[in-house]
């Protein structure tokens, strides 16, 4: 096992990763631009190496400057966590090409499933179902507009680089479609310096819904059951839960062995996501996250098992100690991730100083959390403060928790989605299961009903009740 | 179910049944002294009423205030929680009396399992094992002698009324004898009111291992499996778990139902605890809990109940609705109370300010608190800050969890256990299970090895390495 992990990231999957080394035994060592020297992540690691900066640019995503602090601090892995360079395939060709072992799949894989166009063939010749649309990159107006008009609008101009939903349009007319391309494609190029793009069938009340799998280096692969993501705001997910409502025994068997097919399929070696799209008893392909996933913690609550020491331990060339029929699914697990931002201001940021900070605990809740009291929430980076899990006996229990939760929280000095993320979660809808990707454009004046987050109300005893 | 209920508590206990009322759609009424005005559970609670006062008598057990301002209120219910009124017959019957329902037993199981000597007497009637001892309350000295001799030194002197080590003298030798009952009747007179002792046989490599039982208004009796408590300061638990490693699948089996039938004997209308002495294959009873234990928390990570809300609803007059069938036990589970105190210097309370505080959190963590950031610890109450458990795949992993969460927790500005705790988990004995309830006075080194906690090393890229 290593003796020594860079942890190069920040925020509460920072502090992820570093409680899964702590309890390995292995040393963390952390890197923080100057914004957050006093971080959680920071603080809690073994080591902590300063990236000299705040841009991204110069701290987070500068490769050089990480697989040297690596070299220096004598790490023998770097995790990245999500996001940054977590899905860079030159950057994990750059780790492994210094010796070092990168936390994730091999670097062609990241290559593979990072071109959705490639993804796509590969699915194909899988067999795996797709959503309608093109085949290849689109290379003219003229061909789009000939497969548009075949699979019929609405339909998606989606980057192949993209993903998150970024560097994608949706386009309702033939009048619209050639504004869309030339946007998608400037996007994916000044984001990706990647030009290629394509077209998708648009569903109009789908369902996210992804599986999450394991490989090790020896051919054994598993899933951990599904993540239902449908509650999203711009293309974002904020309330993740499993199990899914939507799907049957069976199509749950087959989103499952899907996944474990594709994971198969290309010798998938560490933790990953097959993301499907689910609509009136049929799934479709969308894409493959070769990363630790925002949401994995919901599959942890359930399952009991611990997702990044798996990965950590897969890429350390342990093979898999559990096998598909020791895990049993357990209970109800929701997410609901904190944001610094103004939702009734269109999810504007808000940054600053966190004057009060109560955290919400007890039972059937996790907490993974990047802040503590008199933390400075910056402006150079995403705004999600953490994450709010809560296990239940079943949904009515996880749900009734999670309001619990969330009305205990106290995060004041900010703006936070709370008051909008108890909305939903005593929202009829949401309580009965009837949701999808579109849930939030459909209920919007959720957004709007603001802090329905209970106040002590003190009494006197001489008080006239 | 009720509307509204009174939380007759404080500090983690009352945050812990605030959150069960509120997940359950009840309103919460707290009630504080005036160093608890801030109080965790004064500001999390729907109300909040002064009990204008800081002496125990004058607020947390001052019967009169309490049932006024559950009057006043409208409170349909007082959950006693632990410690202060929640075992005062006289109280629960006040409340009973009051037209108020007591979320516990009906008085008069709490009058009988309080009485040590009457609760031996039935033990005795319904064949549950005892540790020898004195089968009426001692009248004299000669015949504390004669039985001394009869079960062997050394011998317990014990207040019919104590418990939790209050009340209770260690005998080696005849010449001690007198002087011993002497000490323990004047105790017990000025504690509990109430001059009744009786002698014990002592064991001396025991455990402490009790059973959790649910029993309702109609007759349906289960068991939540056991937990280990033999970790102890002054008798006072620090380290609990579930399950045990010292008993076989068969003692588990006998113990369960040998609760189960007392339960059943008494008509048990709450959650109970019967506590068992173990020692050599052999267990022995030694008193049953009528309210809800501090360390109901391990049993709820492993069984995914929620005790406390299942105590609500049996007061409510709800029947269980799950069955002994239903109960799956999974994993490992560990508390560890984390005390305001001074290890080194024989556990002496640190009142005072916390300067810093960082909660911990992450997968398999729970934290049941009664404090905040800038939370000052008064002198007048139980120094218990929080309550810290893990839940692991299995043992190790749930050590490893407590380690790693203790290291990442953070108070400063007053003294806590902290570092004694992270010195047990790392403990061989502890780790191989090798523990009784001599554990910390035969490993009292531990006590001294100071602070074991991780500080960050900052390092400066040109620093050499």
């Amino acid at each position: 096992m290593f003796k020594r992990v860079l942890v190069a990231n920040r925020g509460e999957i920072a502090v992820r990763i570093i409680r899964a080394l702590r309890e390995m035994g292995i040393e963390s060592v952390a890197i923080y631009s100057d914004a957050d020297k006093d971080a959680l992540h920071t603080i809690l690691a073994d080591y902590a190496y300063s990236l000299d900066g705040n841009r991204v640019q110069e701290t987070y995503t500068n490769m050089d400057k990480i697989i040297n602090i690596a070299k220096i601090s004598g790490s023998e892995a770097i995790h990245p966590g999500y996001g940054f360079l977590s899905e860079t395939t030159k950057f994990a060709e750059a780790v492994e090409g210094a010796g070092i072992t990168f936390i994730g799949p091999r670097s062609n894989i990241i290559r593979l499933m990072g071109d959705k166009i490639e993804a796509r063939k590969l699915m194909a010749d899988l067999g795996t179902p797709l959503i309608e649309g093109s085949e290849t990159s689109i290379k003219s107006y003229e061909e789009a507009a000939k497969i548009a008009e075949s699979i019929g609008y609405p339909v998606l101009v989606k980057a192949a680089a993209g993903g998150g939903g970024i560097g994608m349009k949706l386009v309702s007319h033939q009048d619209k479609l050639k504004e869309a391309l030339v946007a998608v494609r400037n996007t994916s190029i000044s984001l990706f310096a990647n030009d290629s793009i394509f077209l998708e069938k648009y569903l109009s009340k789908p369902r996210h819904i992804e599986i999450q799998i394991l490989g090790d280096k020896y051919g054994n692969y598993i899933h951990l059951g599904e993540r239902e993501c449908s509650i999203q705001r711009r293309h974002m997910k904020i309330v993740e839960e499993t199990p899914s409502l939507a799907i049957s025994y069976e199509i749950r068997e087959k989103m499952c062995e899907t996944a474990v097919r594709i994971a198969n399929s290309v010798g998938y070696d560490s933790a990953g996501t097959v993301e499907f799209i689910y609509e009136d008893g049929e799934f479709y392909f969308l894409e493959m996250n070769t990363r630790i996933q925002v949401e994995h913690t919901i599959t942890e609550m359930v399952t009991s098992l611990d997702i990044v020491k798996e990965q950590i331990a897969i890429a350390a060339g342990e093979p898999l100690k559990i096998k598909q029929e020791d895990i049993k699914f357990n209970g109800h697990a929701i997410e609901c991730r904190i944001y610094a931002e103004d939702p009734t201001k269109y999810f504007i940021p808000s940054p600053g100083k966190i004057t009060n900070y109560i955290a919400p605990g007890g039972p059937g809740v996790r907490l993974d959390s990047g802040i503590k009291s008199d933390y400075t929430v910056s402006t150079y980076y995403d705004s999600m403060l953490s994450k709010l899990i809560t296990f239940g006996m079943d949904r009515d229990e996880a749900i009734s928790r999670m309001c619990r939760a969330l009305t205990e929280t106290c995060i004041e000095g900010i703006d936070t989605n709370i008051p909008l993320l108890i909305e939903i979660m005593k929202d009829g809808d949401f309580k009965d299961g009837n949701i999808s990707t579109k849930f939030l454009e459909e209920h919007s004046s959720l957004i709007n009903k603001g802090s329905n987050k209970k106040k002590t109300i003190f009494v006197s005893i001489d008080d006239p009740q």
